[in-house]
């Protein structure tokens, strides 16, 4: 096989890949990306940002909450909120703003409404539609400028499976106004032929796993496989019947694994064994690249299946390297962007080198990338057929420009959908256009020498690195991280110590600590008490969370469903009431009814389901007399079924429910949520307060105004912004309430081991005969 | 009169100066005193002291408790403890250590025996003699030499009346050695004259107030004086009736308005006014020194009654800078030597200018201090016998030898008494000899050029004082002062706030804090109880102070007394028990019952009482009981009278009680103090240990060690090292218990607030999608 093909002269290498960069360069020419150009108010605004890190804060932020500003108050408060304060803002945004003081109540809708106008442009900019036919017609003209396409449809963040049922018909629907237009558009480079340049087919759809499947998990790895293929094999079906190519695109490293496990069951079944024209992504800033990349190669090779890989960088590294910070893993992801740099070439190399068994799809704005694919494909003399590039839709016009100069295959990706995801969709792409690291902001805004952009990337040596996420802020104490359940052996420990622990299910034991028993018998308080009884008590919680009219629902209603029924209800720190803006009280009960509606109620053993049992008897006989008190104080607007046998419970979202109510009031202690409809902010925060408990809280805002306010006036132990409620982390964040939530300083916190020491105060007189030494005794 | 004489030219008197201290010193000549003279033991130990702060701290510490350790073992125990872990050790002072480890047990000792000798050699050299004979041997042979002398009776702090008594029958006793002696002495200068130089008494005492009254208190300022004067009186007659001089030495600040008022009352009084040889001390390193010498000489030339001033600069200013900042009073001392050294001029002028009418002795080893008396004399043409000079026994011989050659009249101030006190007046006097700014240390050690040593005293600008003791340990906030009694305005203040609080007995009040009445019926707890309720308690106590062998009982036993009977023992601080180490039981148990016996029992308003009172009947019934209780128990070894008519109860010292006595246990609240009598320190602990309750705790111990087993194992929320176990101050002794005595931590410390607060956590997710900002919101 062509893959152990001799080793490259890497000298020659460098020097042929420096030659074909400067002539992409050449053709590059003086021209700059339209989003850099600075006579336009996207090219001012982006150069301002490029310039002050805060405002950039400041302005992304802004625009992920600007599809939620649908009245014209909302907008002048939230502009006034995130720029007021600012002390410069650059002139092309300013105007915006000074109307506000100059124009009055009627100037900020104007200024708000332009500077809507303007963003919404910029964000209309990187999507080639948003209705079947505007796509169609849009990828045609594309196509006559010689670009091939991939389509990808956007979509907000899918949290129920009528949502993804919807956004695969969306896929559907698409394939259908493709498949009618491919017919015609002449091919690309054979115009009489029926693929493009001879090879590849003209509709090209790129697919994300996490769209067709709401409940996918890596611990439920089989479940996840199984939920996302039974909506994809319709779609790749319809693919195939058109003669299409379907890519599947990888996000978050979380559903990876299960992505290529999906992949490799699609490729291998038996209708699409002979379909060559299915590919996946691969991210090169995972460090787990290379070994991916080996076995797709040597599973295609054993399986004498053919498979297409997209070679991406990665456009979640700040998401990634949280999420890996917050759970105590290694960090995923390389820290310097030259190390991706570097792994894109080597695993491209591995691609190129295997081409009879695996096509290529490179896909990168950046030119030394781009041309070292060039150089060692023509080196490695891949034919043709065996690689592409491709590159974003609405960035770096005059990079695709030159790179279809010099190969004939470019393909575009081409985001297609509502604006609402689409400005999400934006700020990923502004990130990676105004980032320092960016190839492209180096290249057109900071104008580095070309020669310095086209070096061969040399990484700094590794940090040494124990593998823990390092965060000069933790404190010395270290938790034992939650297991990354993406691990098989993760998955494997758990199946096993289920199996474990069901076999001493029945057993008792005594408690011992410290080598003595703690928990015998009830007994007395011994006579002769020591000390003055202290008491720490964690009690009670009737937690609301807060739903702002501008939350993210992508994010809140996931939040509010597993803070509400994780674990059944049955924490402390368990979600009970919702208190929803009326704004968005609609769209949010219908997106959490329907991701209740997704979670699966079973066994708590079986990682498929999400809901399990409650404790025993008692717990579900009180929590069915609190549905049925929901259905007289309330509207039960969903009631999912509960399994027989076991302490099943339903679990029960009721409406209408305002403090007066019982279910306003009291601690059900199971997955009954309570949903109250406030007329705005102020009522939101006051109804929060309005119970004996204070104990959790949380609140989905994208106010910076509202989200001070509930710092200042939710008066709960434990407030949440932005996140759920509960799963407190000792160290991170100190649990527990006060009113009657309990008593005594928090768990988990600096304040609480005080709580068991005795202070001692020692006062020593170190004067001796009127003489004074400044140390003690 | 002449001390109206116009000004001195400022620059010829310098130059007069210089000249006779050039003078001064050429006959000092190469001479160094004998305490550094590095030829012998002592001169090697200072000169490794003045080199190294640690090992004098320690060497001053270890000379302190020298007297108490009586026996080997305990010389050589807290040899170890105190040079031990000393990283250098003098030679000289080395092999006294090294014994221990080369030659076992014996060796400690004899090497401990020697390091004592040579201590006590040291001691003695300041000492003139111990008993009245040696000393009037003593004295004979230094007026042989051509010096006059003054005695000084060195004591005991003097804790009780008894004690008291002893100090006068002691100078009495000493009165009586010299009578005898003064006729076989011929005079000086005149030898055929009954006056030294035909102006001056030959017996010559300086007596100190403290020694004479045991309950002088600034508060009760008339019966101070009068305490004072009382055995004062009968001292002066005798001192009178022989024709000798009577000197009335000064201390600490404390008692120096209460001393001055002596002065004036004795020399004024009708059998004194036509003696002149009645003098006073005045030390010029008090701010208040211009203002006393002002008023003193107005008033003896108001009066027409000559008097004489001896200027010291003063030797206890560690301790008055200390309990000033303490109290949070004004630094009362100059905090540059060269102030005082100013002060010290300055007066002295103004006392040779009222030569008519007061005498001056010049106290002074400083060379430039002398001389510049010396030349302000000649050129004010001051009398030869209206000023003579003095310096202390055993200091500055070259200096002494030389003052003599230069006038005629040098007077030796001479100690004379046991070595327990003389270990005391050494440390003092060691101090004088080896710290940075002493005259006698740059001269004969340092060697500063003699024009520099002769140079007019000149101070840095005063640093802006707002008059509050500066140390940069306390916190922001800051106690008000407690009054300085010494002032009459704060006594005035006292007694007008007393008759204004007497007009109000009877009537009550509600107590009203932020504008709520708190206090007026007794309440029920509300419905709807708000928040769980938190217990912050402060409970009752069984406190002890324990008193090791090597404790300074001239501290421990007024410490104990104020703790245990101030406030007739209602405070939850009180000391109730007092539990005494074997070795000094007899010692300790002697002067604690003649302290209490001194205590005046009576109306507490009345500040010459130090007990007053109980609070009701109900407590003085109780009190009663525990009495009976006592001397059911134990054996009462002091009982107070009780005064008749209101709630009176006797003080009561009751020794022979162990642990398993109720009176070891239960609290009495009131003077009723238990004397447990140790085996050893571990019982000691052991005992102080033994109660339900740990509130406060004390112990009086010169053992590093023992104080170190006492901050790990002494089981009590405040513990007190060398002082007395009552009266924390907010912010710097935190005050509370544990055990039964309470509940919740320390008020007046940084962690009481912190329990009435209820902690929030706040936690924030500042990801939007996946774009990460390092601030909130």
């Amino acid at each position: 096989m062509s893959r152990s093909s001799p080793a490259l002269d890497r000298q020659r290498l460098e020097a042929g890949i420096l030659s074909r960069g400067r002539e992409l360069f050449r053709h590059i020419g003086k021209e700059s990306p339209s989003i850099f150009n600075k006579a336009h108010w996207v090219g001012k605004v982006l150069d301002w940002c490029m310039g002050n890190e805060r405002f950039k804060v400041q302005l992304f932020r802004f625009i992920d909450v600007l599809p939620y500003l649908t009245t014209r108050d909302s907008l002048a408060r939230h502009l006034d909120e995130y720029f007021g304060q600012e002390e410069s803002v650059p002139a092309a945004f300013r105007w915006g703003l000074k109307g506000a003081g100059l124009m009055g109540k009627l100037g900020v809708g104007i200024a708000g409404a332009a500077v809507r106008k303007n963003l919404e442009m910029m964000a209309r900019g990187f999507i080639v539609g948003s209705t079947p036919p505007e796509t169609v017609k849009r990828l045609g003209e594309l196509r006559k400028q010689g670009f091939a396409f991939t389509v990808d449809a956007l979509g907000e963040a899918t949290i129920s499976e009528k949502e993804a049922e919807e956004n695969a018909q969306r896929y559907l629907e698409l394939l259908s106004a493709l498949e009618d237009a491919q017919r015609a558009w002449p091919a690309l480079g054979l115009p009489s032929a029926s693929l493009d340049w001879g090879d590849a087919p003209k509709v090209n759809i790129s697919v994300k796993p996490s769209a067709l499947y709401s409940q996918a998990d890596p611990l439920d790895f089989d479940g996840s496989v199984a939920g996302i293929l039974d909506r994809l094999t319709p779609i790749c079906r319809k693919v195939a019947r058109l003669g299409g190519f379907l890519c599947i695109d990888i996000e978050m490293r979380k559903l990876k694994n299960i992505t290529f496990e999906v992949y490799r069951r699609l490729r291998s079944a038996p209708e699409f064994r002979d379909y060559p024209h299915l590919g996946l992504a691969v991210q090169t800033y995972l460090r787990e690249a290379d070994g991916d990349v080996d076995e797709l190669l040597a599973w295609a090779t054993r399986s004498r299946l053919p498979i297409s890989i997209r070679l991406v960088k990665g456009a979640y590294w700040d998401y990634e390297t949280v999420i890996a910070q917050q759970n105590g893993w290694p960090i995923p992801v390389y820290t310097h962007k030259a190390q991706t740099d570097a792994a894109f070439e080597r695993n491209a190399e591995k691609i190129l080198r295997a081409h009879d068994i695996c096509h290529l799809a490179c896909a990168s704005h950046n030119v030394r990338s781009v041309t070292a694919v060039m150089e060692m494909a023509s080196v490695l003399r891949v034919p043709a057929g065996r690689f592409e590039f491709q590159a974003l839709y609405g960035m770096a016009e005059p990079f695709r420009r030159a790179l279809l100069k010099m190969t004939d295959r470019v393909r575009l990706y081409c985001p297609h959908g509502e604006l609402l995801p689409g400005m999400a969709y934006l700020i990923r792409r502004l990130l990676e256009n105004t980032s320092n690291e960016s190839f492209l902001r180096q290249a057109f805004v900071e104008e580095v020498e070309v020669d310095r952009l086209l070096a061969r990337p040399e990484s700094p040596p590794e940090e040494k690195d124990d593998g823990r996420a390092a965060s000069e802020e933790l404190p010395p104490f270290a938790n034992e991280p939650v297991p990354d359940w993406t691990r098989r052996e993760a998955r494997e420990a758990y199946a096993s110590a289920l199996a474990d622990a069901r076999k001493q299910l029945g057993k008792t034991y005594p408690l011992f600590i410290d080598g003595r028993r703690i928990i015998e018998k009830a007994g007395r308080t011994p006579a002769g008490q020591a000390s003055v009884k202290r008491v720490i008590a964690e009690m009670g919680g009737k937690n609301a969370i807060i739903i702002d009219d501008d939350a993210d629902l992508d994010e809140a209603v996931p939040a509010v469903i597993s803070s509400a029924f994780g674990y059944q209800g049955q924490k402390c720190s368990a979600c009970s009431r919702a208190i929803v803006l009326d704004a968005v009280y609609d769209r949010f009960i219908a997106r959490l009814v329907e991701a209740a509606r997704s979670l699966k109620i079973g066994p708590a053993e079986d990682p498929a389901n999400h809901v399990g049992p409650v404790i025993d008897g008692a717990a579900q006989s009180r929590i069915l007399e609190y549905v049925a008190l929901a259905r007289h104080e309330g509207n039960i607007v969903y009631s999912s079924d509960a399994p027989s046998g076991g302490f099943y419970v339903p679990l029960a979202i009721v409406t209408g429910i305002t403090p007066a109510h019982r279910l306003a009031q009291e601690e059900v202690f199971g997955p009954v949520l309570a949903v109250m409809r406030a007329k705005d902010f102020s009522q939101a925060i006051e109804w929060a307060n309005s119970t004996r408990f204070a104990l959790t809280g949380g609140v989905f805002s994208r106010s910076p105004e509202h989200l001070e306010r509930c710092r200042r006036e939710f008066r709960v132990g434990n407030l949440y912004i932005n996140r759920g409620i509960t799963g407190a982390i000792v160290g991170r964040q100190p649990f527990g309430g006060f009113r009657m939530s309990g008593v005594g300083s928090k768990a988990g916190g600096p304040d609480y081991l005080l709580q068991f020491l005795d202070p001692r105060a020692v006062t020593e007189n170190t004067m001796r005969r009127g003489f004074v030494a400044d140390q003690g005794s």
